[in-house]
């Protein structure tokens, strides 16, 4: 098994996963799950990769007013959209998710699917985080790739369920994950279909799917059909999922990454704003959850560094 | 390849669907596909079981409202439920889609996702074709179930995109057509977590997907986030999802069933209700769609009988 999972420390946490995946794959086990029911969910915004300052979804939306603002002489002048272009973080901190709608409308709909994964792509290319000034995809939990993978290898189907855009994420995580877009669950607004002998797809303002808190397990019987049996997540946006896969029948496993590691990554639970995590620390004992300390569990954090 | 498909007769047609699965998945053929992008969507009513007199689901529905009457005494005098007490068909067709929404709400919400499964399971084990008497389920297309298995035996990925509802075909397709829940796609309405020590997934009344027409390229998009390479359908609600997925780059295939066997099954096309099938007609040799002539082209139409 350590050829699998060598970023992850020798540590009861990776224990109970390993024993996990042995005693329902193993032929004969006692909690043999079924290939078509091994299904393992994942968070991915603090889970599969970082998430501070900010969500990087929204910096992303925050370079897309920037990089539009040419074109929008109208948003020097207008709400939420002068906030970005004064660089008021306070203000646009301070108007919440209702506030900031026209910012993820105006980046996020009127354009095409495969134009808006170009978008991304582009962005994914040239952003860099303000802090680590890394690429946000060298962001990602490489203890978490090689989970997946591991998984994946013991017949485990691995999806993403995240607050993240579904479009958003489908852009990049095939490559860096190794996950299909058929299995990324994210939120969503709508999409329009425009016939023609070229057809496209376009993205709407229509809202449909919070894909966060009890809208994670709605996402999930929309998408899959199935209750997974194995949930990872690191906020309360994840305890609904947590809550639903764990309280079926049979062998199930639920997972909260701790961000407990300032000097790798970043430090936070019951007082952040992004990612809080407090109900789920207060639960996850007497829920049987794993928690996995970032600072204890992990040799490394992101795949070119320590 | 006749081991595969021993319900088709050696036609032009079949020859264009083995041909079009060989030089796409030849190691070193000029039109191969890698295995990630073998994607082959059909249509279910009418396309994989038959669709007359009416759709199966609504004779379903109706199933449902008359087991439902007892502890609906009110029912008696409201309509649209009177008409199917009183077995008034021509007064619930004349209603139209909108005007039988009260049935569709009454015997599809309301209801947990499992429990929803175990009633339309328990319907299909019981409920007989009016004009067949055989079970619904016996009312399949074995060429088709055939073809899908051919087809998923050379990498291809095998999805249903259906104007049915997705937790009424999640609760059969499965056994009948090995496709699992997660290759659903269907119409739907809203799910609504409940959270406690055994939560549950309810379904609600609120309309969300209507999986027709531009419905299916949208639904495709949503669920799978590829564009299929091949698609089947066999009315005019399946045009858009052949057009789109026609119009991609590389090589496709899209492909009508004409029903024209009123011995085995039925015939119509243009003037039907249920089914209709002109602007596909009129277009199908243009764009290169196969057409498949049932009378013609299939040696067995349901699975156990000629």
């Amino acid at each position: 098994m350590s050829d699998w999972l060598p970023s992850w420390r020798e540590t009861p946490t990776r224990q109970a996963i390993v024993d996990f995946v042995l005693r329902t794959t193993q032929a004969g086990a006692q909690d043999f799950i079924a290939p078509a029911d091994r299904i393992a969910v994942f968070d991915n915004d603090g889970t599969l990769w970082s998430e501070q300052p900010l969500y990087f979804q929204f910096l992303f939306a925050l370079d897309r007013v920037r990089a539009l603002a040419a074109a929008h002489p109208e948003w020097k002048t207008t709400t939420p959209f002068k906030w970005v272009i004064e660089n008021d973080m306070k203000s646009l901190v301070a108007a919440g998710g209702k506030g900031l709608m026209p910012i993820i409308a105006a980046t996020h709909a009127g354009v095409t699917t495969e134009a808006f994964a170009d978008i991304v792509r582009d962005w994914l290319a040239t952003a860099r985080h303000p802090a680590t000034h890394r690429r946000y995809d060298a962001m990602v939990f490489k203890p978490m790739q090689e989970l997946m993978a591991y998984l994946r290898a013991n017949g485990y189907g691995t999806w993403i369920v995240s607050g993240g855009g579904q479009e958003f994420l489908r852009a990049w995580v095939e490559t860096t994950y190794g996950i299909p877009p058929q299995q990324v669950i994210g939120s969503y607004a709508g999409l329009a279909y425009v016939p023609g002998a070229q057809p496209a797809i376009l993205k709407t303002e229509q809202p449909e799917l919070v894909d966060d808190h009890a809208g994670k397990p709605v996402g999930i019987q929309r998408f899959l059909g199935r209750r997974p049996v194995m949930a990872f997540g690191n906020s309360d946006g994840d305890f609904e999922m947590l809550e639903w896969t764990t309280t079926g029948a049979g062998p199930r496993l639920g997972a909260l990454l701790h961000h407990t590691d300032a000097a790798r990554e970043f430090a936070y639970d019951r007082a952040s704003v992004v990612g809080r995590l407090d109900r789920g620390l207060d639960e996850a004992g007497q829920r049987g959850w794993v928690l996995i300390d970032m600072a204890r569990d992990w040799e490394r954090v992101y795949p070119d560094a320590t």
